[in-house]
């Protein structure tokens, strides 16, 4: 490969789950697409660049031209530089808000309608949370609940591995001092077969779950 | 092939999984081994067919020479023919009982530790439960709760699919006279995450019952 | 699991690519058979025991009824202890001899029908051949080829992996006399593309090999 | 997802293998990437607009600015504009053409290194040739060989599949005059086992190949 081609299949295997060969099989077929197309690329990272960006609130990634209103209570500013998504706008009075760990997973709830309120995403976090963005939205995760008047319960939709349930036991540990007032409780997504479990494959803890969770 | 090699070939084909090409692989090794294997294995199913049956209780796969203690209070027969399983007696008094689909499941249970009670095998049952071995283990369920001055709770430990909603909801309309009247309880596993979930990949059934179960 | 159970479950965890939870299934399901099966199934086992054996000439697995005529030419015995497979007594003039690894592959062949002619079955083999059934049936090959007036050409048909080339290259070495008197030529199964091969898939010796062989 | 991310998904979904879920994941990804990295990647599409092309001899991808020598012999332009790519300029005066369906395919070859000569592109053609490319490309490749004074044999590296064969006997046919004439020979890559095949699993047409190539 040469140097253009070659640049542009090492960003592609910046991207999640992309090898060296998937990465040079998107650049051969992108030699055979019309340039308006290559152009339409180019101009939607730019844009990406530009309008892209994680909402101030709840940090999930949106698009800053279609901010959603300011709201006074919130304390958020009203400016576009900092105007948050819709659904903290729209949700601001919500009782419940959902951590999920990532942007996907809020997609998903979200798809599903399972779950109707605010959200904060707290990144595909590795414990103990070295990184400044963590901390940051971990920081601004307790400013938000301080803040609310209306927030009484915080639902933690981690995911049920080893690693979700150390982030969940984490962000309970940073939100102690208000469920020890009284100001919220948490609660976890409850535990037991998955749709789709058969009980001959099923593994200690879900099969515990299930059992203490029967009803 | 030949006769002998053949005709092994195809019992093999009965048993759940097997194909032609397995069987087949499975009698060649058997070629190689030595004769007392060979006789070992005759010997086997010879005593299968001796001792192994259906507890008359549960109906769980078990030995007939191991049979448990005849217990007058489940006004059991106290004869060989007629006697239980080691689980069936051991837990004669239990409070509860939990319905599973197949053996491997209640294996599955038991092997996991996280049980300890009385079991009822339906078998894997085709709905609308055509066959007489599906009556005659429903019926004995029947039985089984009429009889009983202990159990207070039924499990339903069917699999979290269609088909298992399904059978859970057939035995609930059968066992319908002893809810009404509040000899029992019938309860379900608990839905949700299983573990190893991630929030990424979960239906909405899943989600949806794990936001409601949240706790 | 109870005793008999238990040791059906463990005679069957002898069969190739079967692990202790699917000897439980089969032994589960088999507990739901009629009496007549697992007494056919005990028959089967005793007839494999009396009657299958591996041919004396070319070790495949067959039964002793169907034992092949005995040939004067290849010097065997005429009593039905010792008698040949069909193979063997309809192909005893052939010039070709297929050597093969495992009965399996060999009924594949067959099945196929893509070679007509002597085979001869060297098993499962483990370099350096430290079993005494390896090294009856390399002797009984060198005797077979020596012993031949028809045989004019081995083919090795050996799986084409680093195991299989030394297999191959070893029967080479055991065979040398002959092919430097001039007796015998050994050949080699053609490499090259396999069907249903991608070349941006291939590996280097494959493509190698198929560039080689071009025509 | 919004406006700007929504459409840099849908263009992802443009590329070879990804689907819509994959495509959210990539932006996800990129909403979290330094400015700097967004203005790469728009950097890398408008260059390949730019840069990127087929060679105008092998119809390889390759970059207009590293074009190889102009070659008097191969009647090529000499002009940037029409310059031909390294590979065809380096081995203008080889006696040998391999044919590849795919760019992938071409860098399979020449990675491995087991070819050097010319090469040929046909693109992932889908019989009958109804696109205006690959007509092209044979009317091309005819020219080629036309053109040619050193071109002795015309190697066919399309796939092992019933689509390569048929790509091969149609390029086979459109060649047949040069075939006839005795200014080239065609050959195809050699069949028989693959590295790594088993007899036991092998098909009737590789099996047959295998024994027919044997040697």
């Amino acid at each position: 490969m040469h140097d253009a081609l070659k640049k542009l299949s090492l960003l592609f295997e910046r991207l999640p789950g992309i090898g060296p060969r998937q990465a040079r099989r998107f650049v051969y077929s992108l030699v055979d697409e019309k340039p308006e197309i290559l152009e339409e690329f180019a101009g939607a990272f730019l844009e990406m660049k530009k309008l892209a960006r994680r909402c101030p609130e709840c940090f999930r990634a949106f698009e800053g031209k279609e901010a959603g209103l300011p709201t006074g209570q919130a304390g958020l500013p009203t400016g576009q530089a900092g105007a948050v998504c819709v659904a903290c706008a729209t949700h601001a009075d919500s009782p419940a808000i959902l951590i999920a760990e990532k942007d996907v997973d809020l997609e998903n709830i979200e798809k599903l309608g399972v779950y109707s309120g605010l959200f904060h995403v707290l990144g595909e976090i590795a414990l103990p949370f070295q990184s400044e963005t963590d901390k940051v939205r971990l920081k601004e995760l307790h400013d938000r609940i301080k803040r609310s008047k209306t927030i009484k319960e915080v639902i933690l939709a981690t995911s049920a591995t080893n690693e979700g349930d150390a982030v969940a036991a984490y962000v309970e540990k940073i939100l102690e001092n208000f469920t020890e007032s009284g100001k919220i409780k948490i609660t976890r997504l409850g535990r037991g077969l998955s749709t789709g479990s058969y009980l001959e494959f099923s593994d200690r803890s879900t099969l515990d779950n299930a059992l203490k969770n029967r009803k």
